[in-house]
């Protein structure tokens, strides 16, 4: 007789299911599908011969570090590194505003951890970064969406709903934003936001988490200063990763904070998963040591904004007028949206027939909308896939609209 | 002015706070105290060279892939190598029952998201793994303590108090035990528990959780058959890991579970840390394949079972007739129990100041009791410091019995 494992599952755990999307890009295994879906960097932007360099002096002269457990806030001298590229960016901390993570992921679990009680509100911008959504919901979060224009984040509905769930009493505990070239939209959000936001978080006393992953993967205008070092009042999480400047193989990411929620960070993640590969922190660490980042985010930046000058130009091409998408001026990913009559869940199936395939929207969308929406991805495919891919998404859409 | 952030911390997250000796121990940087306390493993025993021929191998060759994103499951060619190997302890899974875990924490971690709802109950053993119970607690898991014997975790006590929990409607969701070696008492459950634990889960359906760390460090005796593989009805789960094996620096495990379930942690790992480094799974991988794990676990235990030997002979030797000690066939750990009269928190900064460490015991006790036990570890000090710390220890020990 056989256990009835449903039974078993925490509130939380029997809510959480496999996306749909999920399960069919699994499926998608025919090497002939163009893959427009995917958020994986270029392996092209690897630095592999230096990586195995670094390895090689590391297991040669400090191996009985490197193979060992290690502290659970991260090695000092990788936070040290890390603060010294930061202070470039007017980012002024010391080693306990920070604390290493699993990836930016844990660090997304760890905000939901360190934050949230079941019922507690979580405000997120639609559409967001579907894995941010579920490390939130993992906690009991709610997430109340906010939508956003070519700006990010609109700051007069933020601060109606802000207004709105106080006065209904409820426990709002964080804004979740991913201030630059946002996944999955490619939004990047002004000056006068980032400062109207601040404003905002502190009238209604809320923390302000930053995502910031693709910050430095700028292909032009200029830097904006992040929320992080705009705000003095240590009421902003920002989260940073290595895994779009280096490689995502690592797991090795980094969470900026106050003093006290990064103390209590440590604690989380200490029964969380003990520590951080000391190896992949040493890699990372000689890297940046060796002064080779700053310019191999530069070739990075070189590539991406190619991919991304492909996409646009076969976007402008191939898609129907009754089409619009996001022109991102950095990061990985273009949100397109087609007359609401079309819902890209019910269209994929056609698109991989086609021999393409994207991420529906509607995931992103935390109030459930979206239908009409994509999200495509110009990092990983070849320029040739990227125009053939948005080639074929053309044909499909176009055998849809309505005359 | 400044945000309260203690205002803004999730129910649990205000209740976990860091262990007084986490932070004492911490304090302990002196060289010249010899530390009894780190659960750390000799790197001595870390196969330096064969890691390092196959990082080159594995950049040299496979580069895109092992410095990439990858699979929530964990690779499957890793996986298939860990389920060749238990399948000679009559292990027999399928790559379903498997996933990989990001370190055996991160396996408990996942444990407390699936199973457990604030108030559910987690059984554990007097004393148990301090930092799965915060794993446990960290989900607001209700932790109720079964004592030891030498043959293991008490089967009347357990069969009682599992009695009286369904009587007060209390909702038992597993038994969490470490079945070899225990951390930290030394302990292994015996073939005849073994059986009888399986009984009792059965009888009060709830699930087992086997924890497995230390198997194969066994220095004597015969090796019993896991629990996993003595159930039939998929009610156990089995936690096991290349950090006691191979090394503690790639954090890299494995759970072992019924299909359904692990589809669900799948679906769980998916929001805490998107997947384990593909570059560490690799280098487990190709280790694995090389054939040289046997041959090297065999010289492992040949290292512990001397220190092991040590300790056992400088206790003898070292500590007064009125303490006692388990006598370990395996693992890391002894633990030692004094007199009632004293406790070995407030004992700590004596043995500091004789310059020795060990970790107080009343922490690894789900009841908070065990004032009056210590864990002393002889996995990282040589033979030397091992004699001379227990030497060191006796003498504060000494001077405390009451004549």
């Amino acid at each position: 007789m056989s256990i009835n494992t449903k039974e078993f599952y925490s509130d939380i755990a029997a809510k959480m299911n496999a996306s749909a999307i999920r399960e069919i890009l699994k499926l998608v295994q025919n090497p002939e599908i163009i893959s427009l879906a995917g958020g994986m960097p270029d392996p092209e932007t690897f630095p592999v011969e230096e990586i195995k360099e670094i390895v090689q002096e590391i297991l040669d002269k400090n191996s009985a570090r490197a193979l060992q457990y290690s502290g659970t806030e991260g090695l000092p001298e990788l936070r040290e590194c890390i603060l010294d590229h930061l202070a470039k960016d007017n980012i002024n901390g010391e080693l306990d505003n920070i604390i290493i993570s699993t990836g930016s992921q844990q660090g997304l679990d760890l905000v939901g951890k360190v934050f949230l009680s079941p019922g507690d509100i979580a405000i997120v911008e639609l559409p967001s970064y579907l894995a941010a959504l579920n490390a939130f919901r993992s906690y009991g979060g709610e997430l109340v969406g906010i939508p956003m224009d070519d700006e990010g984040i609109k700051m007069d509905i933020l601060e109606e709903k802000l207004s709105q769930l106080k006065s209904e009493g409820k426990r709002v505990k964080f804004i979740y934003t991913i201030s630059n070239f946002q996944n999955p939209a490619g939004v990047t959000l002004s000056l006068s936001r980032r400062k109207k936001i601040i404003e905002i978080a502190h009238k209604f006393n809320v923390f302000i988490v930053e995502d910031n992953p693709y910050e430095k993967l700028r292909f032009e205008g200029e830097s904006i200063p992040s929320i992080y070092s705009l705000e003095k009042n240590g009421s902003v999480i920002s989260l940073g990763t290595f895994s779009k400047i280096l490689c995502p193989g690592l797991r090795l990411a980094w969470i900026l904070g106050n003093k006290e929620i990064i103390k209590k960070m440590v604690i989380l993640k200490q029964a969380t998963d003990l520590c951080t590969s000391i190896l992949g922190q040493l890699i990372a660490q000689n890297y940046c040591q060796s002064g080779k980042l700053e310019k191999h985010i530069e070739s990075n930046v070189e590539i991406y904004r190619r991919k991304r000058d492909a996409m646009l130009g076969a976007l402008e091409k191939y898609f129907p007028s009754e089409a619009t998408w996001t022109k991102p001026q950095g990061g990985f990913f273009v949100v397109a949206t087609l007359p609401e009559y079309i819902d890209t869940e019910a269209m994929f199936k056609e698109a991989i027939e086609e021999k393409v395939a994207y991420v529906p929207g509607s995931p992103f969308f935390a109030d459930g909308k979206g239908k009409n929406t994509m999200r495509l991805s110009f990092c990983y495919p070849s320029i040739e896939d990227i125009e053939e891919g948005i080639k074929r998404l053309g044909k499909v859409i176009k055998s849809k609209i309505k005359k």
